[in-house]
């Protein structure tokens, strides 16, 4: 039994299937638009994914403007040009297609067009005041989950941080998912979105302020990425690895939206920042050792993830067979090839208090099922660090 | 893999946990209301229920009226009744506190605020031309899932039939979920009412329009009743069970509101309608015969349902495996005191080819994982009509 009020609520409508994207007009009518700023990134422009949403707009007569300029870890200035572009083209709907970055812009650009000032007015938790323009989130990797978030996650280049946005408003009107975009992506994008994916269900499923609806959510994204994560990246042409990849990032998104996530998450954001980590990479190289640190604080649930992964615990005790969840972790991180540690990004010792610093702010901090000192943070990116963090062991 | 676009959305917020109903002034005004149509039955107001939603309300200065004349197997005419009733007083928001009847009343009220016309213009699925006035869901039983559904089932007492009326504009805006409310409720009605939560897991879980998101909520909603149910039943003052399971019965609900159900609901309408059987009661009753018949559609989901259900199946064969979990569910209603047949109710053979017939127009069949004919719906019947079919084998 939880033994408080929570709330669970999904703003975001999901339209998810194979040719999905060919909606896209239908959709635009009944959100009342009639002038589309699509938002993107170049590479997704390039591998013709923004054709896929341009062709159908065009046989529809429906106008759009393109915006192809994210780059990524989004620069929060992009909102700002984008935001000025629509409305000088008298844009009503935004379309983000892409990964994070894209959806995490065009989402804070629907904002904007509805609410005073400037975008950084709004960063930190349920500081938007209106609902912003409609927008559909068309995501093309399976991972950040981006399309029913409430979050925008945007860089402040020069100060090399991260500016979280957190808001039901920023929620998407509409997630349309079509597996079939995710296809093209690389091994190495489609493993660490993967990782990203994995992260947050797990780290909602085992934090403090998880409740059974996220669990039940959490449980079967887990099971998804289980059985599919390794297809996906070996054969990235298998349409149904790559189905399942994608509905399982974004049943990973619906637990964690009202439970914020862990350590791993917390400590995430400034690595990326500073280091120019991947978003993904850093959270693979992260969830083993921070697994590791809070396995005490829910043995029965990491026992859970352990089985979930393959591993056979009948005839262990529950903390050997909680352990196994950490090398069934990194083996399918090694499986999948992801061998970095942070210390490939230049991650040394005397970074640690700034990082560490930085990341106990986190709103992730307070939920993670230990209660973490600096000096635990340090261990973890120590672990992180080092070359046998990758190994399976 | 599903090989088909779905669409997945929750326009009801949810709010849940013991202590909820204390909020409810302040979602009242969030919502705009300025005056509250409180719908109930008779003996939801005299077990003081109601109190429990009027005394906040007082004590925050929100003006209310309470129409609480709503019967079992509600009364399609209630909802004119209390629609004039509403509108005279000048009420905008309408609150429902209950069970299923007098949930569905409260939608329909809601729907009837905003739309032209009578109630019976809105029968069948997306009918409803505009959102209705705002509506809180406020259950007292765990089971019937109309605290989020876009159902609302109601009856023409003349016509002995049930009329359906599904739309999203049907979901109630806010679900407050208390589950102190639902510890005086009686140990029948508990059982009745769990198994009509099971029946809705279950039958979404095994059909053919689910999808992975929903099957998530499937699995966690009866992995929770198998925790919680029997506890609920024989321990009424148990807080955890009852919590858990209005709960479950609302993950349910997240679960099937897309996909519908199958055939036990199917035939649970014409005879709940014609024999006056409570709609647990005759999902109970059925539940096990349609399990039994509906095993080869996928033999691998029952097997699952069975190990959730406490089997062990591992030494037996795929099909003996899938059926452990028909006795497993004789067991719990057994275990739970529902020991009744249709015969009690007095169903006879003669009845059945009009039940059949009926049944075969909802919209419940053609997602059943077996496709049925007339004959094996009586088989189904017959099967519930006989005392054998009460007991555990």
């Amino acid at each position: 039994m939880v033994n408080r009020i929570f709330r669970y609520e999904l703003p975001t409508t999901i339209e998810f299937g194979n040719g999905a994207v060919q909606t896209l007009p239908q959709h635009v009518r009944a959100l009342g638009g009639t002038k589309v700023l699509i938002v993107s990134d170049p590479g997704v422009l390039r591998a013709g994914v923004v054709d896929r949403l341009t062709a159908p707009l065009q046989e529809n007569q429906l106008p759009f403007v393109i915006f192809s300029e994210i780059e990524p870890d989004p620069n929060i200035d992009s909102v700002d040009t984008a935001t000025v572009l629509a409305k000088s083209e008298g844009c009503d709907l935004i379309v983000g297609v892409g990964g994070g970055s894209s959806l995490d812009t065009a989402k804070a650009v629907g904002l904007m067009l509805a609410n005073e000032g400037n975008i950084r007015d709004y960063v930190g938790i349920n500081k938007v005041p209106r609902r912003g323009a409609p927008v559909i989130a068309v995501p093309t990797t399976a991972g950040t989950g981006s399309e029913l978030t409430i979050w925008s996650v945007l860089s402040d280049k020069k100060a090399k941080a991260k500016l979280s946005v957190g808001s039901a408003y920023n929620c998407p009107t509409l997630a349309l998912c079509d597996p079939e975009l995710t296809v093209s992506l690389p091994a190495p994008i489609t493993a660490a979105t993967g990782m990203d994916a994995l992260t947050h269900a797990l780290e909602s499923y085992v934090n403090k302020a998880t409740q059974p609806i996220s669990e039940g959510m959490s449980l079967q994204a887990m099971k998804m990425i289980a059985r599919n994560l390794r297809t996906a990246v070996v054969q990235g042409e298998n349409l149904a690895a790559r189905h399942d990849m994608l509905l399982a990032s974004l049943i990973a998104a619906m637990a964690f939206n009202p439970t914020r996530l862990g350590l791993a998450h917390a400590l995430a954001m400034p690595l990326g920042a500073q280091f120019k980590i991947p978003h993904g990479t850093v959270n693979a190289i992260l969830l083993p050792e921070v697994m590791a640190f809070n396995l005490v604080g829910n043995l029965e649930k990491f026992k859970e993830i352990a089985g979930i992964f393959g591993e056979k615990t009948d005839h262990l005790s529950l903390r050997e067979a909680a352990e196994r969840s950490v090398s069934a972790i990194r083996q399918l991180k090694a499986d999948i090839g992801i061998t970095q540690t942070l210390s490939d990004y230049g991650v040394t010792e005397n970074d640690l208090d700034a990082i560490v610093e930085e990341a106990m702010l986190s709103g992730n901090v307070p939920v993670n099922p230990v209660k973490p000192t600096l000096e635990d943070l340090k261990q973890i990116c120590r672990a992180a660090m080092s070359a046998s963090s990758a190994l399976a062991n």
